[in-house]
């Protein structure tokens, strides 16, 4: 059981695979790579295979010949390798949420006796981990949890943090565009809240972490769930959010304001518009009033403010073209975007995580703060892609070596997965901070 | 060719299959009905079939012992019905909005020489067949258009108006909770617009309509397409909106920045919750302040505003419960409004309709508006009723006395169609007033 198959290479796969190679190398395993566009592997020294992840019959036979497989193909084809991995009976590693249709094979994984281990990436992935860790470790001490709020962000290091929106893309930007499209649902002081998408980024908190300073977060998705998925089914307070810099969504509100985040319809002669005449698209039309000044009474923001300031520096407000044959409103924006938040050559990335935990012990009031950060190397060995590729890596990794040994669709919330994965972790400088004071 | 199947019998359907019988007796023509729910039908001194239209086969052997089929199923079943009446050749006719499935059928129904007449009702129906006629008119005339628009209310007459929103449920409930919901797109002075959802109940314009007084409107779906079916390809201006009282759409408004509308998700516990809880969910919780405060700050109204005093008349302020064992937001908020806005035993309903078009004729700009209104006989001959269902059943009267002949999917856009389906309306009071100014 030592024959590994990576299905994708793109952007965030890179640590992955240096890291299973190396392994792989040292411990006499086989390791091979299957994507579409080879050109991303040419440095590597490991077998290839040109594959369609789409086209059934090829994957298949693909598949046939690996005992464990890690999938990093968007999230939408995982579900067609599990099938695959179930009719051939091979073990499945992602870093993606688990899809309904994922966990409807979850009866059939575990009587073939097989592991699909989901979210075991950054988010998901050491979110859960170092989260059930702390849980347990206040569960172990019968403390009695009762806030719990978790927050993630992948942004740029302070050195390479050079424009208004202390913002570039490091990685998929489509998802940044489309980021917060489904309600919010959290749990506070007891209250549930449900939070449509043009009212997210208005949600936000502040939060300090050491030696980096001030950030926010925004309520990411559905925080309820995770009161089940953590053992928490009491907690008064339940949030799981995404960090920015501080006022990133003061302004990116203003794109959702207007509904230039919409990803449903085609613009109407967007290969004749300029970025001027696109903002005016989504804006009323005042006599004697400019656009700059319809604009930040629409959205909601002052004339001088720093937020004015951000969609100026974007040159929304110009005749620049969109310059775009056919393109919805989010893929126009993200086209712009994907210039102006370039993460350039020399570029680091930062990636950081904060869990904040209230609870009761031996009738005092304890908060305790565990907080993660992690700078990337390069342009290619990103914060990103190392916490999101490292965790699943380890995974496989410790899996082979038979210090994992589950079945079923899981994520990564019991012990025996995530003990020796954050122990391991540890290693490569991935290490939560943690400071616990009585209230 | 003179055997009718009318499919659905629910509350816009009652005038269509009292007018047709009545034709049909004085005709000597057939006419039946089928529907799940033959209690409606019990009234009724003609043929009537038990189907569940979801029911292929049943369906399809009900469909094949006539000629000419009505649909007045909910209009996602149209499509079910047109398969059918493409395979047994039989002509079809329906009040909703062509889907592109059912625009995909337009070649073979042509090739068979059928009639697939749709959006032949009030909104869509009469709205297209009475702006085809002044535009036609217009052009041949040899005037050019340059702003088009067209906006049209189902309402409470004047006599029975006796809440605060000046709104009942005149037609179906969920589809005014859910009305919006997709980006409205429409043109002004030659720019494109597109408003999203969270907005449109902002972009309101105020008009009047002779002898009613003031009303509001929103702008509905997509304006832009209607255009080209229209014939209106280089209109600088063009609006389809949809009609209320003043002040109706700036209260909605309130629920849309809640999110209190969406049906994408159930809320948990609701069996146990209050209505000012279930508000409160949707609220931040803001130290010192009262949820009354909270709300308007959040929603931006005023306390004492007119606005505010619709949200308290709907009792959502207190502790009255929710009543529902599962709902999603958008259930719960139909739940109450249904006992709200219930259309009383003695209430009498309006139906308003205008176009507005603004042309040049020998170097003269005009305006010229065509207004129609309706008020309903009494709660089951409705003016929705009835003008939702007498241009279609005078469209299966015409199309069987071969005064339409047509063949395709078509909406009644043509004057083959329309002129004598409005020459026939207006023996039964529906009738455009129409007003020219020089401008």
């Amino acid at each position: 059981m030592k024959s590994i198959l990576v299905i994708g290479a793109g952007f965030s796969a890179k640590v992955l695979i240096d890291y299973l190679s190396k392994q792989a190398k040292e411990k006499n395993w086989n390791i091979t790579v299957a994507e579409q566009n080879l050109e991303l592997l040419e440095y590597l020294d490991i077998p290839k295979i040109k594959l369609d992840v789409t086209d059934d019959q090829a994957r298949y036979e693909c598949i046939k010949n690996f005992d464990i497989i890690v999938s990093m193909v968007p999230a939408k084809y995982h579900i067609l390798i599990a099938k695959d991995c179930l009719a051939l009976s091979k073990h499945l590693f992602t870093a993606s949420y688990i899809s309904p249709e994922m966990k409807a094979l979850d009866n059939e994984v575990k009587s073939k006796k097989l592991l699909f281990l989901n979210e075991c990436g950054l988010d998901p992935g050491l979110d859960h981990m170092s989260a059930m860790k702390i849980i347990n470790d206040i569960k172990d001490k019968d403390g009695e949890i009762l806030e719990f709020e978790s927050s993630t962000g992948g942004l740029v290091a302070p050195e390479s943090d050079d424009n208004p929106w202390n913002y570039k893309f490091t990685w998929n930007p489509r998802n940044v565009v489309l980021a917060g499209m489904e309600p919010a649902k959290f749990l506070e002081n007891g209250q549930y809240k449900y939070i449509p998408y043009h009212r997210i980024f208005q949600w936000t908190k502040p939060i300090n972490i050491s030696g980096l300073g001030d950030f926010e977060v925004y309520p990411n998705r559905d925080s309820l769930k995770y009161r089940f998925v953590y053992g928490l089914d009491n907690v008064k307070s339940m949030l799981r959010g995404t960090i920015r810099r501080p006022g990133y969504c003061k302004a990116w509100d203003g794109f959702v304001q207007l509904g230039i985040t919409d990803d449903s319809y085609e613009i109407e002669n967007i290969d004749k518009m300029t970025w001027r005449e696109l903002i005016a698209s989504y804006l009323p039309n005042i006599p004697e009033k400019t656009l700059e000044d319809i604009f930040c009474y629409y959205v909601g923001i002052e004339k001088n403010s720093p937020e004015f300031h951000k969609f100026e520096w974007l040159d929304i407000f110009t005749d620049k073209l969109v310059g775009l044959q056919k393109a919805t409103p989010a893929q126009a924006l993200q086209h712009l975007l994907e210039e102006k938040w370039k993460f350039g050559d020399n570029d680091k990335d930062l990636v950081v995580m904060q869990h904040k935990v209230i609870y009761h012990l031996n009738n005092k009031k304890h908060v305790k703060k565990s907080s993660f950060q992690y700078i990337g190397k390069d342009i290619k060995n990103t914060a990103m892609a190392t916490t999101v590729g490292l965790p699943l890596a380890i995974a496989v990794e410790l899996f082979i070596e038979g210090k994992i040994d589950k079945s079923g669709v899981l994520l990564p919330t019991d012990p025996d997965i995530y003990d020796p994965i954050l122990e391991k972790l540890k290693d490569f400088d991935i290490n939560f901070l943690e400071v616990d004071e009585i209230l």
